[in-house]
C-alpha cells in the first residue's frame, strides 16, 4: 500500500516487523519462580527494531503494560491496519529512535500474546494450564526476559522503558540486574500498588470469577467468561482514565438518539463506549491472563521484596541513571508514587531527573502522542549514550 | 435494656421508633411518571423522630442515598444492634435535633426496603414487577414525598437535607416545590453526574446484567443474582472512599497470615473487606433496585429538567436559603461540583452558605461523624428556625 510505504519512507514507522519466540527452560531445566514453584519450558514472545551497533552499546528494553504485547512498534504487513503500541515513540526519528538505538520489546510472562501463560499447555497433560499455571511475579518476568537478553547476546542495556505494570519492571530491572542497566525511565507507575489499585484489580477479578463460564479457569474447551471479563475490563478503563478526560471525551452526550430511554440501554455514549471496550478486549485477551497479571501487579512491592521493606535500601542496589515521569491526571499511580520514587533514589545519591507532564487523559497519558515526553526521552536517551 | 435506656436518656438516641407506610395513587389513580407511564399503588415506608410544634413549622425531611432506607435514626427494639442510619446526626441535642424539629425520614420510590419498586408485586400479574417496573426518576421520587408530606398535613417544611442520591433529590425539592422549601442542605451531590461517576454506574449495571441468574430482571422466584450485585457494590464502595481512606484503613496490609497465598484468594486486607462488603450488601438490598436508583441518578440533570440545559435558570425557580457542603477527598462528587451550585445559586442572588470540609474518608464522609458538619447543621437550623 503506498500510503503505508510512505510513512515508511518518512520515517514514521520501523515498517514491517515480525514477532519472534524465544524458549528456555525446557525440562528438567525450569524457572523456578519466585513462589518457589517451577515452570518449563517458558516462551517469551519479542521483537526488535533499528540495529545493534558494533560495540553491541545500544540496546534498548520497552516493557508493556496489563494487556500489551511484544508489537512495540511498526506493522505485521502492508494491508496491517494498526501499528504496534507504542508506534508514536518507537521509530526512525522518535523519542526512542531506532536509527540509533536497537529497541526489544518483550512480552510478559503469564500474558497470553505468545508467551507462556495460563492459556498455555500444560506439558504435564497436554491441555491448558488453567488455574494449574504457577502464579508470577514482576520479579519472575524480568527474569524470563534476562534470559531473552541472554540469548540475544545483550550484556549491557542502554536503557529499560516502560511505564504503569511496565514500569514496574523497569524497577524490578534496575534493582536485580544493577550491572545490566544503564538508565531506567519509569513511567506513571510505583513502587508498589496502593490500596485503591489493589481493590480496583480485585473487583475486576472478581468480576471474571463470578461469571460461571469462567468454571474455576478451566474454559478452554468451552465458553469463555467473557462477560465477567467485559466487565473487568470496563473496571480498568475507567481507572486509565480521569473525570476530566471523560468529561472532555463524553460528558453527558447521549446516544444517537433525541431523550432518555427509560430502560437499561446504553443512553449516555461512555456507557457505550465501556461497552464496546468491554467487548473488543474480550477477543484479544485471556481471562485467566487478567487475572495472574493484575495480581503480580497486587503483589509487586520493591521495597519488601529488595530493602526489607525500605525502597531506599532496595534503590541502593541500584546503578542506573534515572528519568520518573508522571502525569498529574492520572489517579491510578498517582505523582506522590512517582516522587517517592525520586525521593528514594535521591537518598541514595542516584542520578535521576523527574518530570510531572500537564496531561488531562489519565494513566492512559503515558501511551498517548506527547511532545514533552518525545523531548523528554530523546535527550535523556541521547546524553545517556553520550555519557557511556 | 439499661444501657440502651441509658443511652435514650442521655439524648444519644431518639429511642424505639417504628417504620411506616403511606399507600397512594391506587388504581384506577395512577402516579403520572417523568418518563409519561403511570404507576400504582405506591407506598413509600418512612420514619418520624420528634414531634411537630403547634404551627406546623419545624417539620424537616431527611432524604437517603442508593441503599438506605427510612430508618434514619433510633432503634426498632432494644435489642437491634445498629440504629438507623444517621442516628449519629439525628436525635435529641444533635445536629439536627430532635427536641426542636419534627423529622421525617422517607424511602425512595424504586427501592427494596418497604417501598413500591421492582421487587414489590405488579397488580397485574400478582407476581414482582422485574423490568416491568417503569424507570422512576429523581423527580418521580420527590414527587412520591410530596404526597407523603400532604398525608402528614405538612404545607412547608423548614428544611430538605441529604447526601450523594439525596442531595439530588434536595436539590429537586428545592426547584419543583420552591414554596414548601424554607430552607435546603444538599450534601455531597451534584446537580448532574459527571462522565466518570456515570461510567462507574455503569459498569456496575453491567455486572448484575452479567450475571445469569439476573434472566432479565425475573428472578424472584429463582436463585438471585448475587454474585453480579456483590461486584456491583464493591465497586461502588470503592467509589465512596478515596485513595487516602483506603491507605490509612488498609494500605496494603495482609490478611491474618505471613505471606502470599500465590492464588486468587483474598490476600490484602482491602480485597478481603470488599468482598465482605459485596457478600454483606447481597442479603439486604435487591439487584433490581440497584439497576433503577443508579439509572435514575445517571438521568438526573437538574439544568435539562427544569432551566432549559441551565442550572442557573433551574435555580431561579427556587426560593430556599441553602448550605451547601462537599467533602476535599469526595471524587465521585467533588467539590467543583458544589461550587457549581452555589454560583448558581449566588447569580439569582439567593441566601447561600457553602463548606468545604476537610475529610480524607471520601464520598462517605458526608455519613461519618462530624463535628464540624454538627455544629455547621446545628447553626445553621437555628438560624432559618428563627428568622422564620
Amino acid at each position: 500500500m503506498s500510503e503505508y510505504s510512505e510513512h515508511d519512507r518518512q520515517g514514521i514507522s520501523v515498517g514491517l516487523v515480525e514477532k519472534k519466540f524465544f524458549t528456555f527452560a525446557a525440562p528438567p531445566g525450569e524457572l523456578t519462580l519466585e513462589s518457589g514453584a517451577g515452570l518449563g519450558p517458558v516462551t517469551l514472545a519479542y521483537e526488535t527494531y533499528g540495529r545493534p551497533d558494533p560495540e553491541n552499546r545500544n540496546a534498548i528494553l520497552i516493557l508493556h503494560a496489563l494487556s500489551g504485547d511484544s508489537h512495540g512498534a511498526g506493522y505485521y504487513s502492508p494491508q496491517d491496519p494498526k501499528p504496534g503500541w507504542w508506534d508514536i515513540m518507537v521509530g526512525p526519528g522518535k523519542g526512542i529512535d531506532t536509527d540509533k538505538y536497537f529497541v526489544i520489546c518483550s512480552n510478559i510472562l503469564g500474558s497470553c500474546m505468545g508467551s507462556t501463560g495460563p492459556s498455555s499447555p500444560n506439558p504435564k497433560t497436554g491441555k491448558p494450564y488453567g488455574l494449574e499455571f504457577p502464579l508470577v511475579t514482576i520479579g519472575d518476568m524480568v527474569q524470563a526476559q534476562k534470559k531473552l537478553l541472554d540469548h540475544l547476546g545483550i550484556g549491557r542495556l542502554l536503557a529499560v522503558i516502560g511505564g504503569s505494570i511496565g514500569g514496574m519492571q523497569v524497577l524490578e530491572w534496575a534493582v536485580r540486574y544493577p550491572e545490566m542497566v544503564t538508565a531506567a525511565v519509569p513511567l506513571a507507575t510505583a513502587t508498589k500498588h496502593s490500596a485503591l489499585a489493589i481493590a480496583f484489580n480485585e473487583v475486576a477479578r472478581q468480576a471474571i470469577m463470578a461469571d460461571p463460564h469462567w468454571n474455576g479457569g478451566d474454559y478452554y474447551s468451552e465458553a469463555k467468561p467473557s462477560l465477567g471479563l467485559s466487565v473487568a475490563r470496563m473496571i480498568g478503563h475507567i481507572t486509565y482514565l480521569s473525570d476530566e478526560a471523560l468529561r472532555l471525551k463524553f460528558g453527558r452526550r447521549l446516544q444517537e438518539r433525541h431523550d432518555f430511554s427509560y430502560n437499561f440501554d446504553a443512553d449516555f455514549q461512555v456507557a457505550s463506549y465501556l461497552r464496546y471496550q468491554g467487548a473488543k478486549f474480550v477477543e484479544r485477551f485471556d481471562a485467566n491472563s487478567f487475572l495472574y497479571i493484575t495480581k503480580a501487579a497486587d503483589y509487586f512491592d520493591l521495597g519488601l521484596q529488595h530493602g526489607n521493606g525500605s525502597s531506599v535500601e532496595a534503590f541502593s542496589k541500584t546503578r542506573a541513571k534515572f528519568l520518573v515521569v508522571s502525569f498529574t491526571s492520572d489517579w491510578l499511580y498517582p505523582t506522590y508514587q512517582s516522587k517517592e520514587i525520586v525521593s528514594a533514589l535521591k537518598k541514595n545519591g542516584r542520578d535521576v531527573s523527574f518530570l510531572e507532564i500537564e496531561a488531562e487523559w489519565g494513566h492512559d497519558a503515558f501511551l498517548l502522542p506527547s511532545e514533552r515526553l518525545t523531548a523528554l526521552l530523546q535527550g535523556f536517551l541521547d546524553r545517556v549514550y553520550r555519557e557511556l
